[in-house]
C-alpha cells in the first residue's frame, strides 16, 4: 500500500472558466513542487473570497487571477490579497484569452442564429459574431454559456468547455484580438511558502521575481521618491508598480512594487529591512520562479500618438516655446 | 435672433448607463466654461474609440469612464487617452455607482419572478436578489435591461433610467456595497483645453491637478526612482501613480502620475521641462480642478491584515530574526 497525497486547488467556477484552464495549466507547472505520487484536485470555488479561506484553512491551494495586458491588474483580487490573513502567491501562470465556438452534437449549422457568452465575450468576438449574422444573447458568464448551451444554438467559451459539456468545435480562436493574456498565482498558507520556494531552489530555478506591498506610516510629497530611493540605490529592477488606496479608506495609499528579486537575496532583504526599520508597514505578497518576458527596448517607432519627445543631445533654442510642446504639455 | 451655441457630449450608450449619469452631471459642472446661453446634447456612441474621433474632430466633448474605488483604473480608456491625437480631459466627475430597481408600470409585484441587468449589476445587487427569491437574467447592459424590460419582469440601472424608459422605481440603492464610486473624464481637442482652463481660472478656481504620462526612453534600475526624485525636489504631491506596458509592446513601460499642480504653475513647468529635456517622452493627459478629496492619516487601525509594522523609535533586538516578520516578508 502507498501512501498518496491528494492536493486541491480551489479556482472561480463554474467549470469551463479561464481560471478553470489557468488551474490545469497550474497543475502541470506546480508537478514538481509537491510531493511525490500527489495528486490533484480542481475545485471550483463561487468567488474568490471562497478560494482565499479555502487556502488560507489548509484545504489546498487556490488560484486567482492577477493581471491583463489589456484591463490591467485585477484589482479587486489585489486589494484581496494584500488583505489576507495567511495567503501567499508561490508560482505565476499565464493563460491566452481565446474563444472557441461550440455547438451541441448534431447540429444544423445552417440553421444556428444566436450565440451565448458573457457581455466581454461576446464583446471580444464581435467580427465572428458579424459575419455569422448571429444574435448575441447574454449568459452570466462563458462556461455558463457554454453548459447550458441548448440545440441549435452556438456558445464561446475558453477551450476547455468543448470536452467539459460534450459539446463540438465550430471554430478556434474566433476572438477580435489575438494578444490577450490573463496572468493567475497560485497561493498557498503563508507558512507552507517557504518550503515550496526552497523546493523550486532545488530544483534548479535560479531567479524570482517578488511582490510587495509598501504602506509609508508618514505621507506627502517625497515619501514615494524616497522610497523608490531605496530601491534603487540596491540596484533592484522593477517591472511593474502602481499605487492604490487602502480598502475602503479613500485617500490613504499603499504602493504594490514587482521587482526582479527575491526578498532572501542580501540587497532585497536590506531593502525590505530597512523600510520596516523606517516604521513603514510592509507585506511580501508573492515570490515566484521570474517569468520569460521580453525585454525590449523603447524605439520611437512604437511611443504613443502625440507628446513631447526631444533629442537630448542636439535641443533647439527655444523649444518650450514651441506651440507643439505647449499643446502636448497644456502648460 | 439669438446666436445658440450647441455643444455635443459623447458618451458611452445605450441612453441610461452610469457615463449617460456622469454626462448630465457634467453638462451642469460645464455650463460656467461654456459660451454663455450654449446648450448641451448628450448623444450615446457605440463605443469609447467613438468618442474619441468625435472628440478630436470637433465635434463636442467626450465623457469617458476614467477610475472605479472598488475596480481601479479603467485601463482600456488610460491606454486610449495616453495614445489619442489631439484630445485632452479638462474636467473630472463622480458617479456613485448606485442600483434602482425598476418594473414597467402596472405590475403586480406578487407575480414578479425574474430580474435583468448586466452580470457585473447582477452580482452587485445580490442581496436584493435573494431577499425577493429573483432569478438573475443576465443582459447586455443594465441600460439594455431597462429599456427591453418586459411587463411583469424586474431590471436593475441607474436611477436615470426610470425617467428615461417610463419605469416605475420599486426600490432604491439595492446595491450590496453602498460605497462604489465611479470618476469620469470630459475630454476636448486639445486646441480648445487651454481656453477651457483659462476660463475655470477666471471663474475662481486656484487650484487644479493633472494626470501625466512619461515614458523614459532609457530602462533600467533606478530609471523610475531618478523621474520621481524630480518630483519630490520640486514638492509636487502625487496622489496616484502606475505604471503600464505601452499598449501593443509588453515589456515597455509608460509611468501615468496623477499631481496636485498645472503644468502653468513655474515648480511643474520646471519639471516637464527638466524631463523632456532629458529626452523622455512626456504628454499630459487631463487638467481639471481639484476635486474635494478626503485626506486622513494613515492610522494603525486601518492597516490591512497581517504584514510588518514596526515601532520606529524602539525596534526590539533581533526583530529581524523574528517568526512573524520572515512569514510576512517571506525572506
Amino acid at each position: 500500500m502507498t501512501a498518496s497525497t491528494t492536493i486541491t486547488l480551489h479556482y472561480l467556477g463554474p467549470e469551463g472558466t479561464f481560471t478553470h484552464q489557468a488551474a490545469i495549466t497550474a497543475a502541470q507547472t506546480l508537478r514538481p513542487l509537491a510531493p511525490e505520487g500527489a495528486e490533484f484536485t480542481l475545485a471550483p470555488e463561487p468567488d474568490v473570497p471562497a478560494i482565499m479561506v479555502a487556502t488560507r484553512d489548509g484545504d489546498g491551494w487556490g488560484v486567482i487571477a492577477w493581471e491583463n495586458n489589456v484591463e490591467g491588474y485585477v484589482v479587486p483580487n489585489l486589494d484581496a490579497l494584500i488583505d489576507a490573513e495567511d495567503v501567499a502567491g508561490f508560482v505565476r501562470v499565464g493563460v491566452d484569452v481565446a474563444f472557441d465556438a461550440f455547438v451541441r452534437p448534431g447540429t444544423d449549422m445552417s440553421r444556428v442564429r444566436t450565440v451565448s457568452a458573457h457581455p466581454h465575450g461576446l464583446a471580444q468576438c464581435k467580427r465572428f459574431i458579424a459575419e455569422h449574422n448571429l444574435t448575441p444573447v447574454p449568459a452570466s458568464s462563458n462556461a455558463a454559456a457554454c453548459r447550458d448551451l441548448k440545440p441549435g444554438e452556438m456558445a464561446f467559451g475558453p477551450a476547455i468547455c468543448g470536452k467539459l459539456y460534450w459539446l463540438d468545435t465550430v471554430a478556434g480562436g474566433v476572438q477580435d484580438y489575438q494578444g490577450a493574456r490573463t496572468e493567475f498565482l497560485v497561493i498557498a498558507p503563508r507558512r507552507e511558502v517557504p518550503d515550496l520556494l526552497a523546493r523550486a531552489r532545488g530544483n534548479g530555478v535560479a531567479e524570482f521575481e517578488s511582490i510587495v506591498t509598501f504602506i509609508p506610516l508618514n505621507t506627502g510629497p517625497g515619501v514615494l521618491a524616497d522610497l523608490l530611493d531605496v530601491l534603487r540605490d540596491a540596484g533592484l529592477n522593477m517591472t511593474s508598480f502602481i499605487s492604490r488606496p487602502i480598502k475602503g479608506h479613500d485617500g490613504t495609499y499603499s504602493f504594490i512594487a514587482t521587482l526582479d528579486a527575491a526578498p532572501w537575496e542580501d540587497r532585497f532583504r536590506a531593502v525590505l529591512g530597512e523600510v520596516a526599520e523606517h516604521g513603514d508597514w510592509v507585506k511580501t505578497l508573492a515570490v515566484y520562479p521570474r517569468r520569460e518576458r521580453p525585454n525590449p527596448p523603447v524605439d520611437a517607432w512604437m511611443l504613443p500618438q502625440g507628446g513631447v519627445h526631444l533629442d537630448a543631445s542636439a535641443l533647439p533654442d527655444g523649444w518650450n516655446d514651441d506651440e507643439t510642446v505647449g499643446r502636448e504639455l497644456l502648460w
